[in-house]
């Protein structure tokens, strides 16, 4: 595609032109500036900028602390301490700012998270591309029985081909007939002179909700954990899943101490109730536990089991 | 329908439920109370809860300006004083929650205004209904060439006609998809035990962006200011300020006063720039400005103009 | 005092009038409504207003999930799942606004809980009385030796005596000069008609932090969650839990249910990290675990003792 | 000051080492950037780390106008549309850090800016050191008469003196008996072995509001420019509007074309009411409206006088 060729050339002059500063640069992001890196079958997620590093953390928790933080001598334990303690505040002195392209039902997910300042593509403006998200089959799964909002089995080969291909002929179709009440073919030009292009605004109702979008999303690195505490969790939908994961490498080049630090203490972390906590000790005091003994409601005691089985992460 | 007549009698139980409470209650706001008033074809607004009346902003007032309020001897003048001055934390003490039923793509403008609070139906758990926005005749309008956003004039009857049949068909036929996926029937039944029934998470994004959902919305008043200054705007989408005119009503009902100041003040105020004030001070000297020795751009001279001119409310 | 009496009386008031609302009302919340409840030597906490109650979250969660909650047929059981699983939006559905009196070094820390609405008594506008908090005697102590922000042992009563005396003499002596600059007296009258009076907005500048202001503070149940749970901590200084432990209370009168689940999940819950979880569970198996061997911080092992000791609530 | 004397090294081996980046940089402000800009007698504000820069703004203002923008071929026209039609979020795409040393009272008003990211100096983990602000003579005036927030003459020369040396006299015993209460000299010493040293977060109560603090604070900005418009008001304290018009002029090394238009669309703008602009109408044919004959209330006739007069900026 032109617009695509149009769009690399783009990002390589970006990437071909270094720019001198005073502001400390973190080499093994820069190695990931303006490159889309891609999520599910068209979307991408690229950093455009950035402010700060591991050591900006650091920086502004001594501001707070002032000469009492003499004694912490060593950055990673002080960013651990940070984290362990909830102190989020000098962690909101980092920001990064994403280009995305993904799913208009993920963007309705997304944008749930408030605390982010958002520049979305307008279909008021502008037309969306003929371009929609048909999940892989084997990401095609039938409804869970346990978990009213999860998947569970995925589907046999013949039964995700059927849904890819309604998936599929229904989102072109009604793409299709966007364009019709555009009057617009697919390189943007008037179909039929005689005929009235009916507003954009209007026409967009039309389109599937797994058409794609793209939006510049900008975040502190306080409310980025938080937004990948609730979207890298297996509980989330495997297609926010998939962004909030690219993005957790992305942090991880960026901020290594404080990625480590929010992956032992938040991600990996588990919390345990006061109930929970009366269970642990007696369990700890040698006693041998059952769920009927325990007070715990079922659901509860099989809460804290997943948490202390082996195979949790 | 059933449900429908499930909603009439719920609502009637809670209108007919009087609880006596030391709070201050707004009479005329009490008489629209859970009760739904129409939107478009579908969607509603009603209110489900309020806080605060025109004397919590008054009495707000005097906490922050002490003594030094004793002056000001009359409420309505200090609210006006208030909402002139954008003095907004006493508008920020009332509060209201309101129950929206609203098309996807009106819901994907609205939520723009992070400012409040919002649980919405959430198709991950639960079905949608086979309900779509369908714009009336008198709404279906080509694309402005004048204002890129917006729309221009209205399409023949027959023009319209065609539109509406394209996308009710369009809905209409990816709802029925999305049930084929859950392998339910619209009471929700399902239809071949033999098939496996796709994951809700999954089978929505077959649905059109003017599949109707739902929301409880809560707000202060400050905040429902701004979001009714956008979009009770005429530059607002049409759809969109269906809701807000709705909820100016509400909110008239509600605190007069503020309601009135707010008219005053914001909706029907206008901003003049600098140059444009410049342009005023010479016009009012009995100069006779021309656009050309204005100094300011087209589109500026033709907002001033439409600022002054007698037919702007 | 004059004053004193003057606000007794307008609360009596208050209290007298009942209102009719179709809006729930909560008695035993009601019960408190206006009333000032005491905290340190001169603050309180007020209720002005609310709006909601356990039902309004039960109602806010039945609109996400939709048909889907029909199985949690218990609201207690909900409103707990909801706690414990973070789901906060429907917490935000309710709303608490407090008239508090407070020390400026209380307010200082109190405002960084960004997300409430405040209006607070402006020293701009208005004159601040003669109220400074001064320690009760087994408050006053040492610093901590083992944290850097805390108090260790209690100073000795004669010691405590001398620190008593010089806290109120400065700040009285401060706010004297501060009524001479003023050029006002006790009463508000002016002294000298032939001195000037130096700008409020400066003069205040010469009291001291402990001096009593007072505010609106308006949040929703969510955020008072969070401020609860930083600020009813052991950590916290104790002169803002001192507030936090009657706004508690509060909560308790308000949404009894959600107030249990909130102790149980998250006052008196404990976070165990990746690395703690790998020691809970080698002590679950039988192993004697080391500080040593655990291969945690001495810091961290601390702190996973003390959350599993049973004299932890 | 040895302790200024570090800074001013630090200062100097940040400024010494530059980094390179793929990041845009502005020249204009590397030249400012960790240079302490001085605010009133011992406060600065200096950058320590930007965002972004005029550009950023256009290009957030293209991803949401998609293919639509290309007809505004200029790119400070967009920026003037996007600030006078309140598109404020390409604007958040850019983020600025400042570290700032301040006033405690100043740091009250500062606060209320809700939407920004701050790390203050901890007065529970370290000491305060011995600066207070003391007015310049010129800025010590009595209280306004016309304006309750204000302040009207300067003091004479005698009076400031007096008023000057009272202020010092107060935050001087004040900070010196803080010291002794901490049991600690200027350097940080241990005074006397044998007495207790009261908690730092219990001793610093003494203090007078007029001790400076510091904090690190950081804005995107859209906010940052929200901020502006109220604090680089003349109605804004003076103490408060030296440090915005500090900023100011960073904001115009850093966004050059985006300060121009928010000087001429919001700082240097007017708002007219409905009934504002009914008089202007009448006005502009030709009418000679009297405030009597205008509708307005004193106060508003006044403001719209304000606005209109060839002196206001």
């Amino acid at each position: 595609m032109d617009r695509n060729q149009t769009e690399a050339d783009e990002i390589a002059t970006l990437r071909a032109a270094t720019h001198a500063s005073l502001r400390p640069s973190v080499p093994a992001l820069e190695a990931l500036l303006f490159t889309p890196q891609p999520v599910l079958d068209h979307g991408f997620v690229r950093v455009i900028d950035y402010m700060g590093d591991d050591n900006a953390i650091v920086q502004a928790a001594r501001v707070s602390y002032g000469r009492g933080t003499r004694r912490v001598s060593e950055d990673e334990g002080l960013i651990r301490y940070l984290m362990r303690h909830r102190h989020s505040t000098p962690f909101e002195m980092c920001e990064m700012k994403f280009h995305v392209k993904l799913p208009i039902f993920v963007a309705r997910q997304w944008i749930r998270h408030r605390t982010a300042n958002v520049n979305e593509y307008s279909a008021r403006y502008s037309v969306l591309d003929r371009e929609f998200y048909i999940p892989a089959p084997e990401q095609l799964a039938v409804q869970s029985a346990a978990n009213r909002q999860g998947r569970g089995e995925p589907l046999s080969a013949a039964q995700a081909n059927q849904v890819m291909a309604l998936l599929a002929e229904d989102a072109s179709r009604c793409h299709a007939h966007y364009l019709e009440l555009l009057n617009e073919d697919e390189e943007g030009k008037v179909r039929d002179p005689a005929r009235p292009a009916v507003a954009r605004e209007l026409a967009r109702m039309n389109l599937t909700l797994n058409t794609y979008t793209q939006w510049y999303w900008k975040c502190d690195l306080h409310n980025l954990f938080h937004f990948l505490a609730l979207r890298a969790d297996p509980h989330a939908q495997y297609e926010i899943r998939a962004y909030a994961e690219v993005m957790m490498r992305i942090v991880e080049a960026w901020v290594p101490m404080a990625a480590r630090a929010f992956r032992d203490y938040r991600l990996h972390a588990a919390s345990f109730s006061a109930p929970m906590l009366a269970v642990l000790r007696r369990r700890l005091a040698g006693e041998a536990v059952s769920p009927e003994s325990s007070g715990l409601s079922k659901r509860e005691w099989a809460e804290m089991e997943a948490a202390l089985a082996p195979s949790a992460q």
